[in-house]
């Protein structure tokens, strides 16, 4: 039989207005499936947070135990001056990339730090974060080795040359000498859904913002206790990091801190900070 | 003419097949080329980050100044014991919903309390936050009426029921009366991207995050200065509130706090925070 013979007798080529219009069909349907589902999960989905698949039921109760509320009684405060005696504390703080190994803070410091970071607000009290506190040189060598690995590729191929531009003046590189210095690396981690007690998948309202919370706090509590400190979020090293330290997949590293006193010789950018009325507006 | 030869006639009905094969081809072309542009956009975007159309231009600049480092200076801290009190301090924190609208905090408490807050650390220097102070009590009537209506609709219709379960035994429902009440609302905008001297769009890197942490700030000076507060993340209602305080479109609410003095008969759920072992992991 010949090529042609063989094309003019095929069933494809005879009936293909037929299957290009199943085709038509079959896409316009899976569209329209699409964008149905994508609005009906819309519905229930917070802005910016990933939606977590918990099971459905009808018989709904709330994480907490609803019980009486009680009288609110006032804590401490700094009190006279508070604010501006607060302001004074904070506004001494700034990010070191230069650490010494010794003399190295006492532990009991940087558990009331995290006691403190552990009072932040959450999304319906939900509390969801966890502090990694690494001290053990292994650990903090591995945990260059994937720092270091990611950022080389981040600075060379997938952060925009602007950004690279913008760092510039903050003078940093792929080399992150700080995270063996240091003598404490606290990883915080975002934990994006919890678990009941029965093994049921708990939402964890504004996660992302509760914990970036929970981080500033212990950015002052460090201060208060005349430890300095590092914030980076260390791009695309997540996922290794979490399983380095065998955390849970409900769990995301937000933020990874370098602490403890600065080097004799640290230097930091000549940077100045905005001024009250560039970043107050009132009303 | 009657109606089956004009339809008989029709050209469309004659070429369908060529009209469909050009449908085909126009969908496909399409597919492609979205999924090449988000393949392509995603290289330099930041995990939860917008992604902001900013001009490409071959002449980078870095949005710092380039200077020598200068020496680090350590800054105040509370020591001896700097970390447990600072947790002493921040442990008597509460989110309280009923304010008293007597006596009015000096504004110039709330300024020392947003100069603190502006000392966050941020991506590559950007401090990518408006804080909007709002007393004026028409200005604060109107954004209640903003947030309850929208909240009217989240509770019925938008928030999961699991949601507004677990928010139960908080006692929370759609009628805000603390945000007429309180002497003064802080709105907290995160500005997506910023504007050069000469009005070019500058990256914000890691916004939210670095807006939240200055949240995290704001709360524990309220709290050195006396002050209640409550955080809280409005759904749905941003773009409003953003056009009534006349913002600017690159600034989007993270926060909306209230904060005075608590009533005499204030009530707050009675919660328990999670033990250090909880929230604290050793290596």
């Amino acid at each position: 039989m010949e090529v042609e013979t063989l094309i003019g007798s095929s069933k494809l080529l005879k009936y293909w207005p037929s299957f290009l219009m199943g085709l038509v069909l079959f896409f316009s349907i899976k569209y329209l499936m699409k964008n149905h589902k994508r609005k009906s999960h819309q519905k229930y989905t917070l802005d910016n947070e990933e939606d977590i698949e918990v099971e459905e039921t009808d018989d709904l109760q709330p994480a907490l135990e609803e019980k009486p509320h009680v009288s609110f009684v006032a804590g401490l405060n700094l009190n006279p001056n508070g604010a501006e005696r607060f302001y004074k504390l904070v506004q001494g703080r700034r990010s070191i990339r230069s650490f010494s190994s010794h003399p190295k803070p006492d532990l009991s410091i940087i558990e009331d730090c995290i006691r403190a970071a552990g009072t932040a607000p959450s999304g319906a009290h939900t509390e969801p974060w966890t502090f990694c506190v690494v001290e053990d040189p292994e650990v903090k060598k591995t945990i260059r080795e994937i720092v270091e690995q990611e950022e080389l590729m981040n600075y060379s191929q997938r952060m925009h040359p602007q950004w690279v531009t913008d760092l510039r003046p903050l003078q940093t590189n792929h080399i992150k000498e700080y995270l063996t210095l240091a003598p404490y690396l606290i990883l915080i981690f975002k934990q994006t859904y919890g678990l009941t007690s029965d093994g049921r998948r708990k939402r964890h309202y504004y996660n992302e913002i509760s914990t970036s919370i929970a981080g500033g706090i212990l950015l002052c509590a460090l201060q208060a206790a005349g430890l300095a400190s590092l914030v980076t979020t260390p791009l695309n090293c997540g996922p290794a990091l979490r399983t380095l330290l065998q955390r849970p997949v409900n769990e995301k590293l937000l933020i990874l801190l370098a602490v403890g006193y600065p080097s004799e010789d640290c230097k930091v950018p000549d940077l100045q900070r905005k001024q009250l009325s560039d970043i107050m507006v009132k009303y």
